[in-house]
């Protein structure tokens, strides 16, 4: 009896996810006192973002992230294309005021996860893989080693991201719309589980999975365990580098938050020119609010991307301004779980 | 012109103090996956505290941490004397359950401060002082090296809490009734903030502030900018060893949470020992909901205690039992500010 992708589960595990990224925010605000004074800065004068990137020498996605973050915990807010620190920050985390807690929260300045955050904000690089020491986690680049071109690591992380995926599969199966799709192309599918689901919704659906050899192996035993293997294709390919199939529909699941914009810019193209007329180029993923003001919950996901990944969470907003480039025409967001969903642009 | 103690802030620091401590969720729950597989553990049987602690293998004090912060978080619940997983954790938490999002959880079980967090909660004991490597923070104990007791790193601690304490110390003033008071013993009184606080409000007291040297040479300092220094004493002992001086009032300002059970009952029966009938022990402290479930925002500060001293947060419960094991009765929680307030034992 294979397994159903297309069984909810009975509780929504999104809480754990949110408690699990808490730690963000003690790095992230104890790094704007100590090592940026952002709020002594802001607090001489408001600054706009190219300004306050200038001032932190900051690359744009890391002064993204953490303005992001600050934003969305209230302590910064932005207003005529300025940030400001609030009324509180103002009297509180401005180094010198009577009611100055600075001193206070830079107590864990040294402490070494606030390190390394510190290191990934100043050089806009993932943070080192820990544990393996293999380089960085889900990013694939000459020159730059990644655990999942090793297969026990490819493996374990691989499964790991699943527990997320298998939860939020059958919601996107059920707000997917491929009635008329022949073929589906899951780019950097990973495990599958994705396509798995929709091809179990649509009985004729054939599925693409395209990824790099080691986390094929994976979603081959997945293909076997949900007794779709006989319509699951797995190409391996770099989708930068190789051509990709030409597709009806191409889903970008998780994919385009571990890159920066110039890459989301060359993927979003790159799928653009593998779809006819009247195809999507389907984005699921976590949208900040269109301000890049929050929320937390996602600002906090948009700091773990940041750590892990050479990405950050994007507004629907900015995929917009991409699939628009792309000369593709956005469709309405559709949710599905964990803070996700889905936002297609349509060709033609 | 002297510093006025009794101005208060404009705005509330509570949020910050709330943000820059959820890093200890991250943490607990990491570990309440990983090394204690908690949920898997409870599922197969609702357990009891003294079974968690059996278990687990965790004193009293780290069990209490993580039990509460789990509780606070949603994913235990604690009904008839037992501890069990939420619905939710049931489905995600537990090891080998299809929608288990561990695997997730557990990517970040080697990283340092989920390392150093493992190691106080199995040992019971806090972290190293990482930057200064002087040992424990806040605690003074033979054969364990306090920071306290170095004269630069004791006047930057000092100085670090009391830009919290500034902010309460006007709200105890306000909420302290030391009518019929002439001497205010303030046991641990660090920078005297809040004894000067006092003093500056009732113009005939007198307050003594009783701490280690190193400390009080802040509290000399602080006497001098707030123009109190004639009616404030400084003397310097180890109120666990040396005789207390005898007080209408004895204050325990955010002392106790810094001590295990036995200490605190300790302390409270010295204090009462030195007060007269009609005299009062005040603990000035946060209090954890009397079922020990909560809330989340003091779960963490009680995480914050136990990595930093050898206490953690009570509940007004605990206190109460401890003043009337003293023979002193419990008077109403009167709040102050970010999440403190007094509970008052009256003697007689």
């Amino acid at each position: 009896m294979p397994l159903n992708a297309l069984v909810a589960p009975q509780t929504d595990p999104t809480p754990i996810f949110e408690m699990f990224r808490n730690g963000y925010a003690t790095e992230l605000l104890t790094l704007a006192v100590t090592d940026f004074d952002l709020f002594g800065l802001l607090a001489k004068n408001p600054l706009t973002f190219p300004e306050v990137c200038d001032r932190l020498k900051l690359a744009p996605r890391a002064a993204n992230v953490l303005l992001t973050a600050i934003r969305s915990m209230g302590f910064v807010n932005f207003q005529n294309g300025k940030y400001a620190p609030s009324e509180a920050a103002r009297e509180h985390l401005v180094s010198g005021e009577y009611f100055e807690v600075g001193g206070y929260v830079g107590l864990v300045s040294d402490a070494p996860q606030v390190r390394a955050m510190a290191q990934c904000l100043k050089t806009n690089k993932p943070m080192k893989n820990r544990e393996e020491d293999t380089g960085a986690a889900f990013i694939f680049r000459d020159g730059v080693t990644s655990a999942m071109e090793q297969e026990s690591s490819a493996r374990r992380l691989t499964l790991a991201l699943a527990g997320r995926a298998k939860n939020v599969a059958p919601s996107l199966a059920a707000q997917i719309d491929l009635t008329g799709t022949k073929t589906l192309l899951d780019l950097g599918g990973g495990t599958g589980i994705y396509s798995i689901a929709c091809l179990q919704k649509y009985p004729h659906l054939q599925a693409i999975v395209f990824d790099h050899p080691q986390v094929l192996k994976v979603a081959a035993e997945m293909g076997e365990a949900y007794g779709v293997s006989d319509r699951l294709i797995l190409q391996a390919g770099d989708m930068f580098a190789d051509p990709l199939p030409e597709c009806q529909t191409i889903l970008l699941s998780n994919i385009l938050h571990d890159w920066d914009v110039p890459e989301c810019e060359t993927l979003v193209r790159r799928c653009a020119e593998r779809i006819p007329t009247g195809g999507r180029v389907i984005i699921h993923d976590v949208f900040l609010s269109d301000d890049l003001g929050g929320p937390y919950a996602l600002a906090m996901y948009s700091a773990a991307l940041f750590t892990l990944t050479e990405g950050r969470a994007y507004s629907a907003e900015e995929y917009r301004t991409w699939l628009r480039s792309a000369n593709l025409s956005p469709q309405p967001v559709r949710p599905t779980l964990v803070h996700c969903g889905l936002l297609a642009g349509a060709k033609g």
